[in-house]
């Protein structure tokens, strides 16, 4: 499946490739990250989610780059951004352009902060590796609870493309808070024909701990990630010519 | 929800109700039945289903009652239909209008019938309780899988009538085979949103077993069906004229 441009006709789609194309999403993390650091940004980690005030360049730039989302305030020329977990980790730990305080203890180190974020949600390390793994790979990312997935994966700004993917964590480890989904064959139909229907193709990432232990931020370094698509056979579709089954 | 008849117009959505109110789906039953007993009705147990040769009226009664499927065959004027096996045990065992054989043993009894299609099946007294529940409430319970659930269901003919409902089986009982679905939010979304898309309900039975075993089809009087409908929570819809949340 090719990527679905946006645009009321062929060439509206042609300019948001191109424009895409010109600006890429890894220059546009770059911008983001480089701002966040000159102005020493600094969120406050709140019960499930962590809240950033940013200024007009810093409000277009996570908008561009699709982080968390404007949240109404009756500040002039502030904004308050809400970013989700996995987001404010990304910014905090992997780009390192952005500090976090939680309420009474002050500026937490990466450690503090990955053991806090985990104590609130176990899953926290099987989320934030597969975030990262489609971050690091330049996707955009975002919440899928729209389509009864994890994520929904964006090749460029939702504005300019329409999402690919509807992405599940599951992992090959034992964890019966992950794995919840495509048990049964019936799980399996609904989210291919819901992603179908929207014309978009079911990723499963299967991340594994593989034994590691998940007390620090370093172990995510040896968890591995596996990828698979699914999608529905079409038998129509998928026999060769002149074939009877 | 309204039932939603099919029909190119106002009129003719009309006329398909009228239609189904003339002839509804308990008078069809009983004359499938009444013809099935009068020819001395006799199926053969396959593998997951069984086959059933009938002749032109019943191929009419079967269509309309919306049992089995037709097969294919070369043999003239006679049929061959495939029941699955909830509706070939709800013809034999509820209806008492179809004999069953079994290969090389001859006609089953019910008990016999009962073990055999539970050794392929485990589950089979948990989905077969609800097919007859919603059966024995004059609903046509047709196959899910393209929709992802167990059943969905009609008010009358398929030909007549959208189906209002997708139907999940599941069971307070500790039956891991039985409850692989809506373990997890993101499968109770991706099932309702499916299933609006295509205007149905999620309607879940609850089948329990109430400690009673499962040894004779007998046990099903003492199985109890909690049904639930589960539809989306829209704000907007839901609140208070002049609420604010």
């Amino acid at each position: 499946m090719l990527p679905r441009w946006k645009g009321k006709d062929k060439k509206a789609k042609k300019d948001a490739e191109a424009e895409a194309l010109r600006e890429p999403m890894s220059k546009i993390i770059s911008q983001l990250q480089s701002s966040l650091i000159q102005s020493e940004a600094c969120g406050f980690l709140s019960d499930n989610n962590v809240q950033l005030a940013v200024g007009a360049e810093q409000i277009d730039l996570l908008d561009k780059a699709c982080f968390g989302q404007p949240v109404r305030t009756v500040e002039k020329d502030v904004v308050w951004f809400q970013l989700s977990l996995e987001e404010a980790f990304y910014l905090c730990y992997h780009l390192k352009c952005l500090k976090i305080k939680d309420g009474g203890s002050g500026i937490q180190s990466d450690e503090e902060l990955w053991t806090k974020i985990k104590s609130k949600n176990k899953t926290f390390p099987y989320f934030y590796k597969a975030y990262s793994h489609l971050r690091m790979k330049n996707w955009v990312v975002r919440p899928g609870a729209l389509y009864g997935v994890d994520f929904v994966v964006y090749r460029h700004h939702p504005a300019r493309v329409h999402s690919e993917y509807g992405a599940l964590v599951l992992s090959h480890d034992d964890d019966k808070d992950l794995n919840g989904r495509l048990n049964v064959w019936s799980d399996v139909h609904c989210t291919t024909r819901l992603l179908g229907g929207v014309a978009k193709i079911l990723l499963v990432l299967y991340i594994n701990r593989n034994g590691n232990k998940d007390d620090s931020p370093l172990c995510l370094a040896n968890y591995t990630v596996q990828e698979r698509t699914i999608t529905r056979w079409i038998p129509e579709q998928s026999r060769e010519k002149g074939s009877s089954c």
